[in-house]
């Protein structure tokens, strides 16, 4: 890498830096790159119509023959989404945990990717070794199962990615392994790369037995049908939900494509444990007395087409609302979610329903740790240098404060950017370079054939509607052959606004024929001049600026 | 009123039930309307284009003549912001406290109202006297100056109307006047409307004092420029902020011209005091050192046009980011907002400014008072009938258990949406009928002439973007004059998808050759068969499907 010295390891980030999402990060010592996560973007409102926002896997590709493998550290989409995009671009094996392995098949068999893809299911305590490098792990808490934070020793030192954590003390599955990050902190870490995501919220992140212990009163209390919903991947939730059930003798009804395979894959890794008479069918809700039963769905999210809007809406085919249904928001929404999730709510309430969610009862937990937790990470790993990453801007600045309390130097702490290369000696670490970094619109089965012009296009076209002015124009004698002819979309509802088109019309025409009796007039001139015309004649009586589309026949 | 009895008063919204905003409600006994209040509300994101929401005035319109005033609780835009579009429609006179009073001016001015509209000032003490009916006033306190509670006269009893409302005992301005809301409780209430807002949350609002001791503690500590963002209407924070300033000796600079307004009219009422010297020019920020400067602005919702916005993008023509700048957000994003705020505060942070803001500092309270604050008016207006208003259902469902626990029945509550009717009589209260209410959408000029088509195609133009299919006709011979030619926007950058439209071209005429084989094809026939054709082929090739737009030409 020619930013980087022939001693030095190179670390960078191709998404997840000063962003939430699209996860992507590479540790690169001479001619072997270990990348560490391929995630998506959902993307925000501004970005019409985009399905999902990837990295720029340009340095990827043309380096792909020293990518030694990609190592996931846990099953979030975030982290794991962009591999399906990857893996058209380069052939890289794959390893991950357990759970994250099962994920992962899953979207592989969907893109029929399965089969030219080696995966390779990892444990705590292997290690894999490389000619110059070699990648362990140890394990951490977070909203999922088989979480990992991911160690990469190199000759100039070890890099430390902590992955997404928290540090719960009673959590549910296995604990986070504070002695191996001892070990390695103890072995000595050149760099530390740590989850922001929480870094301005202060204390410890509440434990999943509060939540746990919050569903159970639930359970206890409520007498009707318990509807509730969670993410489909937090499996220790949905495990809590489930064991809480059997536990209070009621059958559970599984709603929602995403929830339905994460309860068959947790039940196949044995996350899942439950009698076989727990799960019922849609069609036996009916038949049972409603304290009997629970449903569990996906849609926290406010999510137009998942299971609990339809049922919020009255449009699900096999439940409806009943007086003394309770629905529990076992999630807390994303902030461009505020206004859909409140929607349901509302919607909940008028049909009747009573809705628990986190605002009013301790039945959600953050997967990220607050301010201690990141400070106890950097009290365990003790790294050198820190670069803190998965956060906006606002969280990796605070999170360097965290590091500097901890006793790190304000100039050996690094807020970069996607595409920035930190090199990294025994002893100096520097900003030395860019490479391509940036984000790549995925609309449908277009992967990066949406850019600016025609996002721009969309803005107009949502806010004011489109014009088009049809005229067919006889070249030779330069005269109107036909027309103008206005039609419009999303502008104006045509059939009350007659005066307002014939108008325009009258318009288009008039300054058509003026220019035009000079007899030499061109094609972009009468274009222009329809142009000219009509948007600030618009304007003026509706003040809407439409796209406005000329179209022009010759004959 | 044909749903009420001769001798029972309506009560009814046309705004401000189940939702944020437009706030607009009458009291109706016999030929005598009191309408309180004639808010706007702002669209929410699915609104493509949409300026403002106002309610159905056509009850309004219908019945002018019984019309006595519209009263305005206070000056906030979902109070005020209706009264120029309910003017276009019917003359009425308008009383208002003196903020609000100098507020409405204004925006009648703009309008060109200011003239045929008869403005009342009106003082706590006042009593509108009408024949039937009588309107008097009680103080309160919100984030705005000079708010009033309602109480209209009727003869079956008296109503309530409490505007938005909060009890801060120790306020900026004149606290609100418990003694007076005792009595009214006293003599009797038929029905309390009361606000519903914070009826999620509880316990008291913290006072607006505890934000000035934040303010000053924030001028002692700071040693940079300060830039100071709040809404302009919150005349006391605007006030509180420029005495700090003038306390720690610093200049204010002010930008925003809402911002400006509201301290010329804050200072023409006396709440806003400040030596002549305080307020300075833009071009002077420069000549003062930093710890002298104070920046008042507006923007904390993260406006893309607003001051702040483009401060933090470096757009602003007068005012960069330097290292040492503070910005304070003394606000809370409403949830809409959440995605531009946070744009902004990461901008800020980017350019190098420390960010202050609520989650990190009491540097904000509410308006609007808490579940203890609802239950302290209720006990003391001790109505006989309950009307939650101002909120989403859930808030107003909400409001009824605290009436509730506060000792009025169920079965006396009523959760209503506009336009529902509720006829009171002396003992009695029912629901007894509904008039015609809706969202009515401004866009630009026009009222009402956006409707679901519209905004339909603005969504699919938003989402997919638009391809036009041109194809000429000599419909005499059944043949392809010219074309087809394919345009489209916001659909694909057509540059780089040159194969897929000439591909496209090429399906459409072989299809239209087909059908126009049988030499009786017609017009209809040809644009089914477009689109019929090129949707479907579009959708295989990129999982899209943009708005098709036939036009064919006859030749």
């Amino acid at each position: 890498m020619k930013f980087v010295k022939n001693d030095q390891t190179a670390v960078f980030a191709l998404g997840g830096l000063g962003e939430i999402g699209k996860n992507t990060y590479a540790v690169q010592f001479q001619d072997e790159i270990i990348l560490i996560d391929a995630g998506i973007k959902f993307p925000e409102d501004e970005l019409l119509g985009i399905d999902y926002v990837i990295p720029d896997y340009t340095y990827l590709v043309q380096n792909q023959d020293k990518i030694k493998g990609l190592f996931i550290t846990h099953g979030h989409e975030d982290h794991i989404g962009g591999i399906p995009f990857l893996l058209r671009e380069i052939n890289v094996p794959i390893y991950a945990g357990k759970l994250a392995t099962g994920l992962i098949q899953n979207k592989l068999e969907e893109h029929g990717l399965l089969r030219s893809t080696k995966m390779i299911t990892i444990q705590e305590d292997d290690i894999i070794k490389f000619r110059k490098t070699s990648v362990s792990f140890f394990r951490t808490t977070h909203s999922i199962p088989d979480s990992f934070g991911v160690v990469v020793k190199t000759p100039p030192g070890n890099i430390v990615h902590t992955g997404d954590f928290k540090f719960d003390f009673t959590p549910v599955g296995e604990p986070a392994n504070l002695t191996k990050m001892a070990e390695i902190g103890k072995e000595g870490v050149l760099c530390l790369l740590s989850d922001s995501t929480n870094s301005e919220v202060p204390g410890f992140t509440m434990s999943e037995k509060v939540v746990g212990a919050t569903i159970n009163d639930i359970f206890s209390r409520v007498e009707g049908r318990l509807i509730f919903a969670t993410f489909a991947s937090n499996i220790y939730r949905v495990q809590q939900v489930i064991e809480a059930a059997v536990q209070h003798g009621r059958k559970v009804a599984v709603f929602g494509r995403s929830m339905e395979s994460a309860i068959t894959l947790g039940q196949e890794l044995g996350y899942i444990q439950a009698p076989k008479d727990t799960f019922i069918e849609a069609n036996q809700i009916n038949r049972l007395p409603a304290n009997k039963i629970t449903i569990l769905c996906t849609g926290t999210q406010g999510e137009p087409m998942a299971a609990l809007s339809r049922i919020a809406n009255g449009t699900h085919r096999q439940i409806q609302i009943i007086p003394g249904d309770t629905v529990v928001f076992s999630s807390s929404p994303i902030p461009g979610n505020a206004i859909s999730v409140n929607r349901t709510i509302n919607s909940l309430y008028r049909a009747g329903a009573e809705v628990i969610h986190h605002k009013v009862s301790d039945i959600h937990t953050s997967g990220h740790g607050g301010q201690e937790e990141q400070k106890l990470m950097l009290r365990l790993i003790k790294p050198k240098f820190f670069m803190p990453i998965h956060g906006e801007f606002r969280m990796l600045k605070e999170h360097t404060k965290l590091a500097e309390a901890c006793g790190i130097a304000p100039e050996d702490t690094f807020i970069m950017d996607n595409g920035d290369v930190l090199a990294l000696g025994k002893d100096e670490a520097l900003i030395s370079g860019k490479i391509p970094s940036g984000a790549v619109y995925v609309d449908g089965k277009g992967i990066g054939d949406i850019g600016n012009i025609v996002l721009r296009d969309r803005r107009i076209l949502s806010q004011e509607g489109l014009v088009i002015v049809v005229v067919s124009i006889n070249m030779k004698e330069f005269k109107i052959a036909s027309g103008p002819d206005i039609i419009s979309r999303g502008f104006v509802y045509m059939r009350e606004s007659e005066d307002l088109i014939k108008e325009a019309q009258k318009q288009v025409q008039m300054h058509l024929n003026k220019i035009m009796k000079k007899k030499t007039t061109q094609w972009s001139e009468i274009k222009n001049e329809i142009t000219d015309t009509i948007a600030p004649f618009l304007y003026e009586k509706t003040k809407r600026r439409p796209m406005i589309l000329p179209i022009i026949m010759e004959v």
